[in-house]
């Protein structure tokens, strides 16, 4: 059978090893796994939204609000913005979707950094866009500009922090850039490790009400899959013009997040205390990573974000690194197919850190 | 900002008044409220699915495993087809868009019935394809090979049984029918309510394995918002040959289901009891249903689901009627919006339906 000619393009995205497929791999026992691999938060989430969860499990044959209007009051509280500035995605990847396709096609072209979340790619390819790279591994928004007065892209994707990479832009340098930039333009400012960068350093912390009401081409995403500790339940959100919100809306399918993830979602946004608890710990771990760099030798990114990645040496082959590691039972991200020969961890808890530089120790 | 001209032509899904909106718009007590208007299971899901779920609670922070090994086995092992030959859903409404997205483009028609499920019409808009419906009310399979004939679609949908009318095509007639379809033809068969009709009427009962080892060009779809009672967990799925199945997955977003949806229907899967006692007390009670339209003289649509339309007389209009229960917090489905002068009532729980044959009596 023919399909549409955009599949040829199309490779499937590979998500960091789940545990269970590392336990029927190599048969590791799961409770001797650990999982550095997909930033999620090792802390998980509050303790107050597992009790509203549970609390909602009965509801489970029920279909969400698809108003979604008290996870949007939510939103629209914590970031000073109205509820109608506000879309909630199965994910921010899903809003990252409803924008590709509102606003690419095969004509056009998106303008991304050279290493960055593989989403934008694998969307863009979905509607048959040309997708166009800065050259540096970092964000150079002079290279950004350049490319964009050469190529007029439908959209820019500037990720701050930046995955897989952890580096994170000024707030000042992307307010001045998006400023060069034409209104027919698509600005999507990805958030999704902001409550990260925020905590560390003020001046990377865009906030969403700044950016919009100086902009009507901006669309900031957040999600709930990382400080907040939700990976598993897929709550993301955009917020926007209200005339962005209203055309990505129309390519909202009905019900697209679970009744149980609403209930999780609203719960969390009521406990930053939980949150912020276990953003300080993450960097008080991270002060481990960067010593034990240091100590091997070895270079590191400077990160915002709740993982690190480690730029190994010339002797050392990071796909040999991260393989050796699995089969220990230590799932950690191999950068190698972004074209570095690096790996990513994420920072886990105390005896979960410990680990990873016992096992590291002979191989880095 | 201009946005796809896809999007000129895409309207907004009017899900089913969650309980939530009506709380807020006319001040009852959720208590008080009776939703018969979205088809959930109101027996709910098994309480094992349920204590599965509560134990995965502490699970919410880790993204769920993306090959889905554990619930694609089950399905496989349910339906006897391989696990190549299934693939997962947020809803099946998500399948359909991977299918549609994958077989459809502006240049493409799809073929539906005069009046069927609301998202097939979205997402042929979401990719610009033209919509050629049937006249009849009922799935005329015959009126379905003339306009198959005349217009040569890329996509066939039969929604057997049929939602919103709830009527049911044989499933002898589905196969001389498909037989009769060139093999670049799609045909989708949406099987959501076929649990319902399996068990009223053998003859209606279209096997996934029949049909996909017949057909190359057979995409059979089913869900577990309906029998199995998880609506707000959001898993449907797709049986089809691998070469179709492997095209969908080019288009699936990783983790496009939760963590806590996926151990929800793995364990679902389990307790197929519960699922078979829920669907026995439906067609009780909708025999009650049945008898209260024949005491009113007004006729309805023969259902091979857990819903009844009432087409109402002449003298009564449907949007009055809805509206009135509505203000009583008895929640149904006008289907004015298809052109009918009907009401469309989930079968509910006894307590449920006495609710609404009280109220219905001075309205119809």
């Amino acid at each position: 059978m023919r399909f549409n000619k955009t599949l040829d393009a199309i490779k499937v995205y590979e998500a960091g090893k789940p545990i269970e497929l590392v336990v029927r791999e190599f048969g590791i026992d799961s409770k001797e796994i650990v999982k550095l691999a997909s930033n999620e938060n090792p802390y998980g989430c509050s303790p107050k939204v597992q009790e509203a969860v549970r609390g909602s499990v009965e509801n489970m044959a029920r279909y969400p609000d698809d108003s979604m209007y008290g996870l949007k009051a939510g939103l629209a509280k914590r970031f000073d913005v109205k509820t109608h500035e506000v879309i909630i995605g199965a994910g921010s990847d899903q809003v990252i979707e409803f924008a590709v396709h509102a606003k690419a096609d095969s004509e056009s072209k998106i303008l991304i950094n050279s290493i960055t979340f593989a989403m934008y790619e694998i969307y863009a390819r979905h509607v048959g866009a040309e997708v166009i790279r800065t050259a540096s591994r970092e964000h150079d928004l002079d290279a950004f500009y350049a490319l964009y007065l050469e190529h007029r892209p439908a959209i820019i994707f500037l990720c701050t922090p930046n995955n897989p990479t952890g580096d994170s832009i000024d707030a000042s340098a992307v307010m001045e850039f998006i400023a060069k930039i034409d209104s027919e333009t698509l600005v999507i400012v990805d958030g999704a490790y902001m409550e990260y960068a925020r905590y560390k350093d003020s001046a990377k912390a865009l906030e969403p009400k700044t950016l919009i009401s100086t902009f009507d081409n901006v669309l900031y995403l957040g999600t709930f899959s990382k400080a907040y500790g939700l990976g598993g339940m897929r709550v993301g959100y955009g917020i926007a013009s209200q005339e962005i919100i209203t055309a990505l809306y129309k390519l909202r399918p009905p019900f697209n997040i679970t009744t149980l993830s609403l209930e999780a979602a609203s719960a969390a946004l009521e406990d930053d205390t939980f949150v912020q608890m276990s953003i300080k710990k993450s960097f008080e771990e991270m002060e481990r990573y960067e010593a034990f760099a240091d100590a091997k030798g070895i270079r590191f990114i400077e990160s915002y974000t709740n993982f690190i990645t480690l730029c190994l040496g010339e002797g050392t082959d990071s796909t040999v690194v991260a393989d050796a590691l699995l089969r220990q039972g230590m799932i950690v991200r191999d950068l190698a197919g972004y074209g570095l020969n690096a790996i990513r961890v994420t920072v886990g808890r105390p005896e979960e850190n410990d680990r990873f530089f016992a096992l590291a120790e002979a191989l880095i």
